[in-house]
C-alpha cells in the first residue's frame, strides 16, 4: 500500500510529530533522555514504567530525587557527596588522615570503598586536566588539595585517576606538583584484571603488566 | 599488600555494605535501580548525574515524574495512556473508528503513530495472555475490547501483538474470540526489515517472509 514516496513521508515526519499525543509524558521522555546513556528507547521505557506503578512507588521515586538534590553537597574537605559536614569518611578518627587518594568521580571513590581494602581519606576533583576543554588546573580547583596538603599531616597521595589520556595527563602533573611539596605521590597498579584471562587484556594493559611486574 | 585471604573478605563485604555513605544518595540509586534494565551501575551513574546537575533541572526531573503519575490516566475507550479523556487518537473525528489495532503495551501504539501510516485507532492490552504467569483473558480485560466490537462500528481489528510465543498466542486467541464475533481479524506481518540485508535476517523471519510474500 505505501510506496518508496509515503515511506520516506513518514521518515521525515519521525523527526518532528510529538509522538505520545500528550506534552506531560514528552517531558517526562525527555527529562529521562537527559541521562548520561539514555536514548529514546530507553527513556520511553523508563516513563512507562514509572506510568505504570502505584501512584505511590511514582511519587516516592520523585521525592529521592528532590531529596537527594536539597541534601546532598560537597564536602568542605574531600569534595565528595555527602549529607553531613564534613563527610563521614573525613569525620572518620580510624581511618589513617596521612593517605589522600585522588579520584575523578565520587564513583570512583564509591568503586574503591566497595573493595573495602582502602583505609585513607580521599580528594575528588569532579573532572580532569583537559586544554581542549578549557579545563586547566584552576577549574579542578587544585588549589584546595594543595591547602591541605600543607597542613603538613599528609604523608602520601595515592592517584586513581581514570586510565584514560587526560586521566594519566593529570595524575603526571599532580605528581610533579606535589612531589615538589615533599609529599609522595603513588599512581594506582595497571594491569590486567583479576578473574580475567590474559588473552583477553589488550597489548597496553599487557605492556603496563609486564611493567609492573613485582616478584612472588 | 592483600593476600587472597583479604581478597575474598572485601569480596563479602561488596554485598553487604552501604557504599556511599549516605542513605539519602543510596535510596536515589535504589530509586533509579527499580527501572526496567537498569542495573547497580547504571543507577550510580544516573545518580551522580543528577546530584551534579544545577538544583533547578533536578526539581524539574522530579516535578516531570510526579505531575506525569499524577495526571496520566488510561483512556477509557482504548486503554491508552491519556491526560485527557477519551484520549486524543480517541477524540480524532479525521481518524477512521471502524479500524482498531491491537497493541501490547502503550510503546506499541506510539511505534505505529511514529511511522506516520496509520490512520485508525488502538486498544491496548497492557499484557499478552501467559497462562504460566496465569494471565488468562480476564486479567487481559478483554471483555473491554469485545464491549467495543458489539457497539458495531469496528470493521476490522489488527493484531499487532509482538512476535513471542506469548505475543502469537494472544494474536490466534483474539482471531478465534473475534473471528465468532464476524469482525474481519488481520494480523501484521512479519519479515525482513526495511532496511535490512536479507543475509542478517533470522531463518524464524525469513520463513514468515516468504510464506507472507506478495506478487509485484
Amino acid at each position: 500500500m505505501n510506496g518508496p514516496k509515503s515511506v520516506r513521508a513518514s521518515w521525515r515526519k519521525h523527526n518532528s510529530v510529538m509522538f505520545f499525543q500528550s506534552p506531560i509524558v514528552e517531558h517526562l521522555i525527555d527529562s529521562f533522555r537527559r541521562l548520561p546513556g539514555v536514548g529514546r528507547k530507553s527513556a520511553e521505557r523508563y516513563a512507562l514504567h514509572l506510568l505504570s506503578l502505584p501512584p505511590d512507588v511514582a511519587y516516592e521515586f520523585s521525592d529521592a530525587v528532590r531529596a537527594a538534590r536539597e541534601r546532598i553537597t560537597w564536602c568542605p574537605v574531600c569534595r565528595n557527596l555527602t549529607d553531613v559536614t564534613p563527610c563521614t569518611i573525613c569525620a572518620d578518627e580510624r581511618r589513617d588522615h596521612s593517605l589522600v587518594c585522588v579520584v575523578e568521580q565520587p564513583t570512583g571513590a564509591m568503586a574503591i570503598e566497595r573493595g573495602g581494602s582502602y583505609n585513607g581519606v580521599y580528594h575528588v576533583l569532579h573532572g580532569v586536566l583537559n586544554p581542549l576543554e578549557g579545563i586547566g588546573p584552576d577549574e579542578l580547583h587544585l588549589d584546595l588539595l594543595l591547602n591541605r596538603l600543607e597542613s603538613g599531616k599528609v604523608t602520601e597521595v595515592i592517584v586513581a585517576t581514570n586510565t584514560t589520556a587526560e586521566g594519566e595527563a593529570t595524575a603526571l602533573y599532580l605528581a610533579r606538583r606535589i612531589g615538589s611539596m615533599g609529599v609522595k605521590v603513588s599512581r594506582i597498579a595497571h594491569g590486567v584484571p583479576m578473574g580475567g584471562g590474559v588473552e583477553y587484556a589488550d597489548s597496553v594493559t599487557l605492556a603496563r603488566a609486564l611493567e609492573g611486574r613485582s616478584r612472588i
